[in-house]
């Protein structure tokens, strides 16, 4: 006899042989045909497998939970929890069943289909397939035909478990040698392995599934196809990802697509080019920027109002070189550790006559953090000089793959708005909260008013953690109170998320289409100040030395990855402040072009960055252009206005308002530039996006 | 019989074997006493050399410039100017003479005393000795006296010339083994060799020296000593280099020695640590600048100043990475032909499973030009976008042997206030004409009044230069038309000054203690725009298209560089609008704090760097160390100033100037910042000093 309990902790009793689908049905019609899976004891499992798995040595049953009342009395408990589309783990198990169909629909159109790995991602699934017809577009409709026939055939995913002899005797048989070496090299250690089959399609597969291909219904689609390496191995043959996506829900499809247009339209690296902001040369290196003079005005902008904000918050520049010495990250631990996301060292032996290795080595930087170190160790400090602040918009470089690279948002090389906090253990919260503080204010500047936080606190059961776990303690309660007094929207702790060197939060952005990035951080270390580490010391009012706190952070994160997130929050159109080109005069005909052109001089000295359009086209060509070029103002100027002195003024998102004298359309300007208004941004109303964490959010 | 002709082509007959002493002698015993040697020709003689030397195949003596007129009538026709004291070659003959007087000395109070080389350098002299006994500053005076009792024995200086089997051999016997090997290497094509001997002392020397010591005076100095490496080379056995000098006139010895005690008092290493400017540090590299606080609000103070200049001066701002694929170094001609001073490349072959150097390598950029050239390249331009301004601070690389490395002024790692233009041939003219006012607004801004501009144009007869003729001559005359009609002061034009790739203007600035600096420079580039190298173009009016001129330009040349000379020239002492702590609230007693915090915090929003001494010590005290900081003004309050508003100015140069109401002050000193105002800097009244040319001036 089987006791379920169900999430409301209620009992029911069953065979011993049920599945969660029976229990389902004993609950109601309706709940068994809406069931996809269940949770049973915490671990998630297929609709129809049984509940209880017998023992291979015994004859019990096998049940976690089972309390000694229960087994005393012959009676085995089990909590079971069924899994239905509404659940959140629904959609990931239904697309990779869609995953299975789609492989089954190709192997259907196509002979000699080798099958690799198709998995989920954030956003739907795909699958990689060796074929060496090449795959298109035009090839998605008869995919998606096929699917959808193996949908409505609503054919059973059954799972069957061989030991791995066999399962390697059944790839050989299906011709799948992919699965052959994945099962003698990947899976070497599993005695059992399991399959599972929809119609006539088997294949190796952990799970789970749902229980037949008619839960996929007809929200799905097929998206694009790209070159991938078996295991991501570029020495082996390329090949073919299909990507696709699937929903429970139609419109929450039509809602994606929606958002995948949207967000090619403001695709960063289809406007950078479009608007000159940036461009990447092949000669100069893959995920090098090299900032245009329009997209460094955004920059230099940034970094202007940023140094504002450092100076009022009492931090101080520094600059540090780009290089340091190998020695400089085996201090901090760096290095070898984390060298395969560093370019490889600078090796000076040969110049220094030694043999390669045994000479000095250097590293570009890949965070600017042991160089600020050795600024805090260029001489004693006492607890009266802390806390220290030292800022740097520091450029460092990562060694991302190249296959990793995207634009501006994933690139070698950055500059981050870094800066590093030296404090004493009772000053950590008001710096984090001053961080906090800062990163919010920045954010709003930036009409990104729609954020979360996420403060990451360490695993309770982790080792991997440094310092005493009484500091820990104490430094996470001090954290979630500051949180908790600033009233952060949609805060949330998620234990396990903390560097190991300390706890931190980061700041998720969602852009204007719905997409959350993760962006700004702000990191607590207790590992570089250590002795094993730099060694840090400060000395008390005690006159003993004492080891300081270290805060890592970086309102915007890097300068690179966050104008490439601007640019698609704004889709190109910058708010006043930020544009490139703030205004430009368009004449109304070639008799006004000396009025036209000593307007432009005075917006000039005035300090706006300005244009003259004084061609002999007509108005509305050139407003049409301006327009294009999501200039925020148009001053049009006429005979009329040179002799009055008036302009007339053309709001990009609103249209004419109408002619005003030149000292007053100026003065609207440079209120508008002084408050950093931002009138652009819609509200995005999308569905629940993934995170781009972006690269390695450590230090 | 031989016609000498004098500088002021009077002709005198001499018999054929006279010596330019002799010809002294002929005109007057004061000239014969001063004469020290000569220029025969255009050569430089030995004073007691024969004037016209035998030839070995043949019975006629060799004169250059024997006219055909008196080759017919059987005499020979030389050029001779009797050098004396006077005349700018004798200090450097006066000085390699010393030079050997001070090894004889050395030899004469040690043994084993193995001979280097000993020339003369642009402010004195230095012998290298191969000797184990270490020399220190104690032996100086040993040393002194010997070479005094030389002079005063004034011994006279033979030249002899011997074949080479025959001068190994008298090297062989004198012990000397490198000048040994230097015959065998470095001179192994000369058939003939010449030594010089001063009474016991013969070495292997090309010459040319005094007739006897006692020309040499008793205006000399040993200086210091250091280690050096027998051509250089760090694997061979390490020497020890005797440095010093001598002039004939006591008094320019003393300047000299005063203007060495000034600079060392001046020193920006010195100074750059005692007022926390920067820092070098041996864990992350020899010659890496970490810029301090204090030493960064300079740096940062210069930047802003110079993008504001930038701007209104129509440059565009952009940003590039630190590094490049070695492609684009191959295409400027820089790698490999100047890789001696690259850092090595960064191998990435290893990453892409590629033998090494078979992948992609990176260099550290050298310099900014080829990133921005690959930015005039990312789109199409028109003779309309020209001229093409992209201005940069811009961090760059290079190898220095590290015993070449000097604080700031000769580091491996510097940031270019740099910027290349891009304009038409008939735009070089205003352009060059541009580069030149900014910087001498810039020099001006830093009271830096007193320097000259050379400019450096092509050897006629060389054949090094890339370009056509007709186009550097057109270009040599349209510069020097332009720095003509500008007035600059002191302008010289040097042939053969001329980059390869163009002709450029130098700025030599002399400093406050009349030493030479090469700082800006504005450099023409007919190379980089070349088919041959990055084949750039534009589109002219003629619809066909052309080559761009380049120009290179950066007005302070680098931050680190440029701040290492400030930091000297002010003596630390920077003016207020760059002084990073630019005043300092003393308070009398602590009666005032509260006040004193409430001045302070008003300077701060105005914008001011400004801290505040609250302590209960004496205002005297506080006062000696405001001076001492070099903290431009102290602003006193007391409790009289506290109930008026008050506050008592004190400036760091001309004391108390007097209590005046808060809002007073603060305008005196905003006008002080907006004017960049210099008020400390006296006039140099030095000996003429060498230009340090810094690292090669080249792109």
């Amino acid at each position: 006899m089987l006791i379920v309990i169900l999430p409301d902790d209620s009992r029911r009793e069953f065979d011993d042989g049920v599945s969660a689908y029976d229990v389902a049905a004993g609950i109601s019609g309706g709940l068994a045909r809406a069931a996809i899976a269940a949770e049973v004891d915490g671990e998630l499992r297929d609709l129809h497998a049984p509940l209880v798995v017998a023992e291979a040595n015994g004859t019990s049953g096998k049940t976690a939970g089972t309390s000694p009342a229960a087994r005393s009395a012959g009676a085995r408990e089990v909590n079971v929890r069924v899994i239905t589309k509404k659940d959140p783990e629904a959609l990931g198990i239904m697309r990779h069943s869609a995953a299975h169909v789609m492989a089954q629909a190709v192997m259907r159109l196509h002979q000699g289909v080798g099958l690799a790995f198709g998995p989920t991602t954030a956003t739907g699934f795909y699958y990689d397939f060796q074929l060496d017809k090449p795959l298109s577009e035009e090839d998605f409709p008869a995919i998606e035909a096929e699917m959808a026939k193996i949908v409505a055939a609503d054919e059973r995913f059954e799972r069957m478990i061989v030991p791995r002899a066999k399962a390697v005797e059944m790839c050989r048989e299906l011709g799948q040698k992919l699965k052959v070496e994945h099962i003698e090299t990947g899976l070497a250690g599993e005695e059992t392995l399991s399959f599972y089959r929809q119609g006539e399609f088997l294949d190796l597969c952990r799970g789970k599934h749902i229980p037949s291909t008619g839960h996929i219904g007809k929200a799905f689609k097929l998206l694009s196809v790209a070159g991938a390496y078996w295991k991501g191995d570029a020495s082996r043959d390329q090949l073919q990802r299909l990507y696709a996506t699937a929903y429970f829900d139609k419109k929450e499809l039509t809602d994606y697509l929606t958002q995948l247009e949207e967000a090619k339209r403001r695709d960063h690296r289809v406007l950078g080019k479009q608007l000159e902001l940036f461009t990447i040369s092949q000669t100069v290196g893959s995920g090098l920027i090299l900032w245009l003079p329009k997209g460094a005005v955004i920059r230099q902008t940034l970094e202007d109002y940023l140094k504002v904000e450092l100076r009022r918050r009492g931090y101080d520049a520094v600059y540090t070189p780009n290089i340091g010495k190998i020695e400089l990250y085996q201090i901090s631990g760096h290095f070898p550790y984390y060298s395969d996301s560093q370019f490889p060292p600078i090796d000076l032996s040969e110049r220094e006559g030694q043999k390669p290795g045994e000479g000095e080595r250097y590293l570009l930087k890949p965070m600017n953090c042991p160089h600020h170190i050795m600024i805090y160790k260029s001489k004693p400090r006492s607890y009266r000089d802390l806390p220290v602040r030292l800022a740097e918009f520091g450029t460092v470089y990562r060694f991302e793959q190249s296959g990793e690279l995207n634009g501006m948002t994933r690139v070698r090389g950055f500059c981050q708005d870094d800066a590093h906090i030296f404090c004493t253990e009772e000053q950590v919260a008001d710096e984090f909260r001053g961080c906090l503080e800062m990163t919010q204010t920045v954010l709003k500047s930036l009409g990104m008013n729609n954020y979360r936080v996420r403060l990451g606190f360490r695993d309770p059961n982790g080792d991997k953690y440094v310092g005493k776990p009484e500091v820990w303690d104490r430094a996470e309660a001090s954290l979630k109170a500051v949180c908790e007094s600033m009233n952060l929207p949609d805060m949330s702790v998620e234990a396990g998320e903390a560097a190991f060197y300390g706890p931190k939060a980061d700041f998720v952005v969602t852009d204007c289409i719905g997409r959350e990035w993760q962006l700004g951080t702000v990191q607590l270390d207790y590992n570089l100040p250590s002795k094993e580490r730099f060694g840090l010391e400060y000395t008390g009012a005690d006159n003993a030395p004492h080891q300081p706190v270290m805060i890592h952070r970086a309102p915007l994160g890097s300068m690179e990855r966050f104008v490439g997130v601007l640019i698609e929050h704004f889709a190109g159109a910058f708010p006043l402040w930020l544009a490139p080109e703030q205004a430009r005069v368009l004449t109304v005909s070639e008799k006004s072009e000396e009025y036209g052109r000593e307007v432009e001089q005075k917006l000039k000295e005035a300090g706006f960055r300005v244009t003259g359009d004084y061609r002999g086209s007509k108005l509305g060509a050139k407003i049409r252009e301006a327009q294009l070029g999501l200039i925020p103002y148009m001053l049009v100027v006429g005979e009329k206005d040179a002799a009055e002195g008036t302009v007339t003024v053309r709001d990009r998102l609103e249209g004419d308002i109408g002619a005003m004298p030149l000292a007053e359309a100026m003065a609207k300007l440079q209120a508008e530039v002084a408050a950093k208004t931002v009138r652009q941004v819609a509200d995005g109303g999308a569905p629940p996006p993934p995170i781009d964490r972006g690269p390695k959010n450590e230090y």
